[in-house]
C-alpha cells in the first residue's frame, strides 16, 4: 500500500515493525558490502585460467618485436587491432594504456590542464574558468578527476536516451565550457544506452571552445547481462564525418572482462590525437606492459570471442540483478515512494527514492553493516540536489548475501520514507 | 700515439686510413644500437621462466586479499614487504606502481606542480620559478620531466663521488630550488656510487623551499655486473634522523632484473608522504597490477634471491662491458683525446672526448649505422657546454655485434678529433 495514502498511525505502526526488524538486523554484525562494481569471486574464477595461457617465452615475438623488452610505446600491434575489432574503430586510433583507463582518463584531463589539447589555445590551467558537464546521475571517480584539477562541475540531467542533448547543445556555446563526461553504453549507474540519435547529436556538437572534449567512457561496451549483446556506433568516425575529427576520446579496459585493476586498458581517438598524446606520454613511460598485452589477446582473441567470455560472466551477474529487482518490486513498489531502472547490462541499478532521504537511508543501511555508495556520489561534488538517487551494484556478493543486504536496504529505505512523512 | 703530439701531415695521413675504414664499413649497411639501456635478448631468456612460475588461482590469495579483484592502493603487502627488503626501508614507506618507476616520478612531479608536494606553501605552478638541480652529465628522462613542466635546469658538476655537494648546498639556499634528480648507486651515465659522505650531506642539507625535494632514483640498486653486491644506505631513514623526513622519494623497479616495461615499480618515501600521495594517486587509479605483484614476489621472493638472479644478468653484461672498455683502452687510449669510466655495475660507460667533436663523432656514427644516444643528451635540456660526453649503452647489441659498434664507434671519434684538429 503506498505510503502517500496511509494515515499517519498506520505508518506509525508499519515503521515500529520496520525498526524491529531493523534491529534484529544489526544485532547480526553483519559485513556486506553494494558499493561499488567489483566482480564477484564467481567471475574471476571463471577467467582465472589467463594465469596460465601464457607460460611459452617463444610467443613473446610478435610482428618482430620481443614484448619483454622496452619499446612500442602505443602498445603491441596485436593488441591495437584487437581494441579495434572491440570498439569498432582503426588499429591506428588506438593507444594502450596500463591496467585502468581511469588513469587515461585521468592523464588525458592532467595534460589538457598543463599543456593543453591539440587545439588548446592555451593549457587550461592558464583559463579563468574551466566548465565541465557532467551528466548525472554519473560516475563519481570521471568528476572527481575534474574537480582534482580545479573545474566548474555542471549538472546535465540524464534522460531514458541519454544526456539531455538540448541542454548539451546549449551549454557548449559557452567557450568556458571544455568537455563532458559520458558512459555511452549502460550509463553508470543509470544503465542507459545512449539512443543512435543522441550519440549523433554528440559527434554534431558545435561546441564554442575550439578544444572541446567528449570523455566517452566505454566501460560497458560489450558487458550485457541479458540478452544479446547490442552494438554500437563507432563515435570517432562520427564525430569526423561530422568535420569533429579531434573531439572525442574513447576509453576501454578489460577490467571487467578479466581481472580488475591486471588488465589492459585502451585510449581510442583519431590518429592526430593518438601522435599528440603518444607524444606526452613518452615523457612518463617507456612504454606499457606488453606482456598482458599478449596475454590479454591470446586469451580473449577477438571481439568474437569475447563475448563469449562475457555470456559466461553473465550467468553469474543476472541472477544478482535480477534478486535486487524482485526485491524491489516486491518490498518497495507497493509502498510508491522509489522508482528504478531495469538495466540489461553494466553494474549497477540506479534507484530514486523518496527526495530529502537518501542520505538518512544509507546512514542506517551502514549502521546495520551494509556498505553502499555514499548518497550523492552520482552528482557533481558529491552533492544530490533532491538527496534521492542510489546506487547500487550488486555485482560483489554471493546471492545469498546479497538476498540479506537488499531486505535490510529496502527496509532502511522505508524507515527513512516513513520518518520523513511521520515529520512533516 | 697523441693525436695532441702528432705533426699534421701525420694527422692527416692517419685520416685517411681511418675514413677508407670508415667507408668500409658504411658500405656494409649495419644497423648497430647503443643508445638505450635496454637488456639483451641473453638477459630476457634467463629470466623467462618468470612466465610460468605464477598459473594457479589459488596462490592470488595473500593476507585475505584477493588479488585478482580491485583494491589495496599502495600495493599488497608481500609486494611492499618485498621492496622493503631490496631497499632496506619499511614496508609502509612504500608504494607500489604500475610497470615503470619513470612514471611514478613523473607523477610526483606532476602533482608537484598542479597541487603541490606535502609542505608546498602552494602548487608549483604558482610559484614565478621552479628551479630543479640536474648532476650532469645525468639521465635525459629525468631532466625532460622538470623541463615539461616548465622548471629552470640547473647544472650541478658530478665528481667521483656523486654531484659535488658544495655546489648543492649553496644553491639549496635559493628558495626557488625545488629539487634535485639523483641515481645513487652506479650513476647514469657515469656509473659512479655516491660516497657515504655524499649520501650524509644530501640527508642534511638545509634547503631554503620548504618543500626542497631529493628525487632518489635507486634505479641500479642491485645491478653489479662485476664483483659482489655493494651495500647502499637507507636514504629515507638518513633523512628522518636529519630532521628531513619528508624530502626524499625514492624509486625503484624490476625493469632490469625481470622485463623491462613489464615489472613492478616502488615509491619510497616517509609514511607522511606515502599517505599524502596514496590519497592523490587515489583520483587516478583503484588500484596496480597485484597480480604482477605476486608473480614477480613469487620469482624474485627477496633481496637475497634477487641478487642471485642479479648474477645472471651480471654473467651476461660483464663481456659487453669488458669489449666497451678494452677497446677504449685499445684504440682511444693511445691517441690521449678522451676519457672514460669503468663501472662495476649499471648500464652506461660514459666517456668524454674531445671538447667539441662529440656531435660531429655520433653524426659519423649514425651514417655507418651506428644508433647512440644523442650527443648533449646527458646535460639539461640536450645542450652539454663542451660538446663532450656521450653515453655509451653496450647491453643490447650481442658481443659480436657489439665488437663492430665499438669499431666504428672509435673510428668515428678519431675522425672528429682529427677534424677538430686540422681546423685549427
Amino acid at each position: 500500500m503506498s505510503y502517500f495514502t496511509m494515515s499517519k498511525e498506520d505508518l506509525q505502526k508499519q515503521y515500529s515493525v520496520l525498526k524491529a526488524h531493523f534491529e534484529d538486523c544489526k544485532a547480526q554484525n553483519l559485513k556486506l558490502n553494494m558499493a561499488r562494481g567489483k566482480p564477484g569471486a564467481g567471475q574471476l574464477d571463471l577467467v582465472s585460467d589467463i594465469l596460465g595461457c601464457f607460460v611459452d617465452p617463444a610467443e613473446c615475438f610478435t610482428d618482430g618485436i620481443d614484448a619483454r623488452n622496452y619499446g612500442e610505446l602505443a602498445g603491441l600491434p596485436v593488441a591495437r587491432a584487437y581494441w579495434a575489432d572491440v570498439l569498432g574503430c582503426k588499429p591506428e586510433q588506438t593507444f594502450l594504456g596500463g591496467t585502468a583507463s581511469l588513469n587515461l582518463m585521468f592523464d588525458v584531463i592532467s595534460r589538457a590542464f598543463t599543456h593543453g589539447l591539440l587545439h588548446s589555445p592555451r593549457p587550461w590551467c592558464k583559463e579563468a574558468v574551466v566548465k565541465f558537464l557532467c551528466p548525472s546521475p554519473g560516475y563519481d571517480r570521471h568528476f572527481r578527476i575534474t574537480e582534482f584539477f580545479g573545474a566548474e562541475l555542471i549538472t546535465v540531467p540524464m534522460t531514458a536516451t541519454g544526456p539531455d542533448m538540448d541542454v548539451v547543445e546549449e551549454l557548449v556555446k559557452d567557450p568556458q565550457v571544455k568537455g563532458i563526461w559520458c558512459v555511452p553504453k549502460y550509463s553508470n549507474p543509470e544503465g542507459i544506452i545512449y539512443s543512435d540519435e543522441t550519440v549523433e547529436r554528440f559527434a554534431n556538437l558545435k561546441p564554442a571552445a575550439p578544444d572541446f572534449t567528449i570523455m566517452w567512457d566505454n566501460a560497458y561496451c560489450v558487458h550485457e547481462f541479458e540478452g544479446e549483446f547490442v552494438p554500437f556506433r563507432d563515435i570517432i568516425s562520427l564525430c569526423e564525418k561530422a568535420g569533429n575529427p579531434d573531439m572525442v576520446f574513447e576509453f576501454a579496459s578489460t577490467s571487467k572482462i578479466t581481472f580488475p585493476g591486471a588488465g589492459i586498458s585502451v585510449l581510442a581517438s583519431s590518429v592526430a590525437n593518438i601522435a599528440y598524446f603518444t607524444d606526452l606520454f613518452g615523457v612518463q613511460t617507456i612504454s606499457h606492459d606488453k606482456i598482458n598485452q599478449l596475454r590479454h589477446v591470446k586469451y580473449l582473441q577477438n571481439k568474437a570471442h569475447t563475448l563469449e567470455v562475457m555470456k559466461r560472466h553473465a550467468q553469474v551477474l543476472a541472477p544478482k540483478f535480477k534478486m535486487v529487482v524482485d526485491m524491489l518490486e516486491k518490498e518497495i513498489a507497493p509502498c510508491g515512494f522509489a522508482q528504478w531502472n531495469k538495466p540489461k547490462g553494466g553494474y549497477f541499478v540506479s534507484l530514486n527514492t523518496m527526495h530529502g532521504t537518501a542520505k538518512r537511508a544509507l546512514a542506517l543501511c551502514k549502521e546495520a553493516g551494509v556498505v553502499m555508495t555514499p548518497a550523492g556520489a552520482t552528482f557533481p561534488y558529491g552533492k544530490d540536489p533532491q538527496d534521492s538517487n542510489i546506487r547500487i551494484a550488486p555485482s560483489l556478493p554471493p546471492v545469498s548475501e546479497l538476498e540479506k543486504a537488499m531486505d535490510i536496504f529496502c527496509t532502511c529505505l522505508k524507515l527513512a520514507a516513513i520518518e520523513k512523512l511521520l515529520e512533516k
